[in-house]
């Protein structure tokens, strides 16, 4: 296997955040609790995993911020998993994967989950990358300054 | 270490695409391509990978259509690594990546890497998820209608 490496010391904002999802699990997970999933036995129903790996994975989206948990909203004494603000602003990085994954591993007409206003019910649109007066850019209008 | 699972037979369209992304040197590859890098050279000095780990990650990414082979632009013998436009169509999901970092992963003022238009030299706007209508969404004005 390959030695684990940190980006904790890169300056490329791309870099740094793959400490903490660099694995699919763990963005699953995150896709689950924006779907409104907060307990372990749901993520483990959702997803499958067993649960030292759903365990760790938990653990790691609290130590870095991405979860805070709470008691149970009913009373009960369970704990839930709640999306922080840093945590919930991971939904346009979620919904960019999940419109690729959309565009391209389906076929069409396949049966696939689908993302929806909650009000209309229409399909929310495609998320783009613009400037500040809203022109909608590809990776050729834009370069990486250094710092 | 866990056995390794497919999303290949998964309805999400978040799911499916982590058998291809679900590694983090595979997204910083996609990042250095759409800034603009080609050739196995460039992408190893640029992530500092040993070279069967890099060359299997982007063999996994031809494979599956991220990029395609194309000989050097200058007529050297080198092949170059291109973003199809599935690759290209990626850009999104980088962007967004790459803005929660900023936010999330460095200090205020810390120096970091950072994406601007081209022609202006100004930061690229904030991606968000948006209505038919261009109503900014966050993750409670949303639900996932399952197939």
């Amino acid at each position: 296997m390959p030695k684990r490496t940190t980006h904790e010391e890169s300056s490329c904002p791309v870099a740094r955040p793959l400490d903490v999802l660099g694995d699919g699990w763990t963005l699953l997970i995150v896709r689950d609790a924006i779907d409104g999933l907060r307990r372990f036995g749901q993520f483990q129903k959702s997803l499958g995993l067993a649960k030292n790996i759903l365990s760790a994975r938990l653990a790691n989206l609290v130590a870095n911020g991405v979860f805070e948990l709470a008691p149970a909203a009913d009373g009960s004494p369970y704990q839930e998993y709640v999306l922080s603000e840093k945590g919930r602003a991971l939904f346009p990085v979620i919904t960019a994967l999940r419109q690729w994954g959309d565009r391209w591993f389906f076929e069409e007409g396949e049966p696939r989950a689908l993302l929806v206003e909650r009000e209309s019910g229409a399909p929310v649109a495609a998320v783009e990358v613009r400037a500040a007066n809203g022109r909608v850019l590809g990776p050729d209008d834009t370069r990486v300054l250094l710092p």
